[in-house]
Formats: structure tokens, sequence, C-alpha cells
């Protein structure tokens, strides 16, 4: 691996274990193997590396969700294979979880990947519920939008319960609580 | 306010702007117009006091919780106030967010206030769900326990969705899909 790549993937770990505020840059060179110098020399600082480790990260969160969402079955099946895909859950979303960083979202620069993403995955989610809708899968008054951001949140949030009990079954219930409301009706 | 006191509103607050990794011994001190000395008079060290700052705050959690699902209304209703009680959005939840603080959730002690809280609204929640399947409200197939995780995480997953946009619209998206799929049928 050439030394901005180290620098990129070190990065990207780092944020996920340590977070943005946690991870010092000095913390990047050791885990790098790489110099100050050769920092500074591919990436003006901290933030700079931040973002481009951030945009790989949203970029592999998005391609990840589209197997799932773009693949075969009907809009509930594909949502419930997106809701059900195996996750590293007491790991959370490396994504989501930069929201809760402070001096992430106080930097429009480094929320842009963050927001570009969620707002990617709603929309994406969004239009598959209106499928779901035409088909008579969903009934006429779902609001595409809402649900989305419902089957959205609840990932997130699920994420957010396992942490705190130390197991992965509070975002499996989760999961099975909103799969269920979400089931259509002729089932 | 005592030494202790302003020891621990100002470890509350630092928590909430900056979480547990970004808070220093010193900014608490500064904050507080206390000295080191007192400090370790009071508290074993800053996980010591962070303790002690989470143990308010989520108590504070839970009697808010308990004032709207304790209120009156059926429910459905009562889960609908949950979910829709004003809410400071974009500051996330002061319990919650700690879940993605890497050193509080390594912590037993820390996560143990967190832990508690989440699973306590979750066990709360659920007796109220089993409350309107025996009133007919829900169908008597859901499940209380995953409807509760689906509730509690939708609204941690809604604060994620908010501080990624820098908007509470996210959040209030999420909480109308969830409770247009919770709603009773015969509405």
């Amino acid at each position: 691996m050439s030394t901005p790549e180290r620098l990129i993937e070190s990065t990207r770990e780092l944020l996920w274990e340590r977070g943005y505020v946690g991870t010092s840059p000095k913390a990047v060179l050791e885990r790098a193997g790489a110099g100050q110098g050769s920092m500074y020399h591919h990436f003006k600082g901290k933030p700079d590396l931040a973002l481009a480790a951030i945009r790989r990260t949203a970029e592999e969160m998005r391609t990840t969700a589209e197997g799932v969402l773009g693949g075969p079955g009907t809009p509930y099946e594909r949502i419930e294979a997106y809701l059900l895909r195996e996750r590293d859950v007491l790991r959370g979303c490396p994504v989501g979880r930069l929201t809760m960083d402070p001096e992430v979202v106080a930097d429009d620069a480094l929320r842009a990947p963050v927001d570009e993403t969620l707002g990617w995955l709603r929309a994406r989610l969004a239009g598959i519920v209106e499928e779901g809708k035409e088909r008579g899968e969903f009934a006429p008054s779902v609001n595409g939008e809402e649900i989305a951001a419902a089957v959205v949140a609840t990932v997130q949030g699920g994420y957010v319960l396992a942490r705190a009990s130390g197991s992965p079954a509070a975002f499996d219930a989760g999961v099975r609580g909103l799969l269920a409301l979400l089931a259509p009706r002729d089932r």
C-alpha cells in the first residue's frame, strides 16, 4: 500500500475505534508507520485526512446498501433484506456514529459526506416504499419518505441499544418490531 | 452551589458538548471554577465524576419519559406523546449518545447507568404495548418488547439523522413514519 493509502486506512480504523475527537495525528502516523512530513506532503492536516477517510467509508456503506436494496425481491423483501443483513452490530455504523462527534457535526465539510450518504439511503428507501405502494404491498396512505426515515432511524438507533446493553439482541428486536409493523397485511 | 455540585454540573455539560473522550479534567475544573485538590477531595478522578454526572442525567431522562408515559391517554396516545414530546433534537440524547463514546462502552461501570436507563425505557414501553393489545388497540400478534425496541431505536436513530442533516425534520419524519405504522387500524 502506498503511504497516502496507509494514512487513509489507518484514519478510517481510528475514527471507528476512537472517534474524530479521540484520533490524534500522532496515532494515525504510528498506525500507518508514516512520518509527519509524509502526512503533510499528501494531506493538509487532520481534517483533510479525515475527510478522505470518511468519504471512502461512506462510499463503501452506499455500495453495501445498494447491493441489498437493488437486489431481487419485492419492495418489502428488499427492505427486509436491508434490515436483516449481517452487521457487526456492536461496532455500530462507521458513518452514523460520526454524527455524535461534536467536531464532525460542527464542520460542514466533514459532515457533508455523512449527510449525503444518509440522505441517499433515505431517498433510495423512499423510492422502494413508493414502488411497494404501487404494487399494493404497502397501504396507499403511507408516506415513503417517513417510512424510509423510520427504517434508517431504527437501524441507527438499534446500534445505540445494542452498544448500551452490550448485546446485538436489542438491535434485532427493534428491527423485528419495525418489520412486523411494515409487513404486508395479507401475509 | 457547592463545589461537588458545580463539578457534577460542569461534567454533565461537557459530556454533552464534547463527549467523554473529549472531556478533560482540566476543562471540568475551569468550568466549575474549582481547583484540582477539591476535585480529588470529592471524587476519585474523571471516571468517578463522570459516573455521578451520567447517573444524574440518566435519572432526569427517566423522570421526563415517565412524565409522558405515565400520563393520561390510551396506550397508543401515550406512546405518541412520548415520540412527539418537545426535544432539543439537534443536541441529541445525553444518555444514548454515550454509547458512541468508546471509553464509556469499554467501561462496565460507566455503561451501567446508560444500559439501565434504556432498558427501563424499553420495558416501560413494552408494558404499554401489552396494555394496548389487551384493550384491542394493537394487533394481538405484535410483540411488546420488539415494538418497544423499535420505538426507542427510532428516537435514538432520529437524532443521528437530524444531526447528519443539520435539521430536526429528519427526526420528525422517522417518528411520523413509525406512528403511522403503529396507529390503531380502526382510526
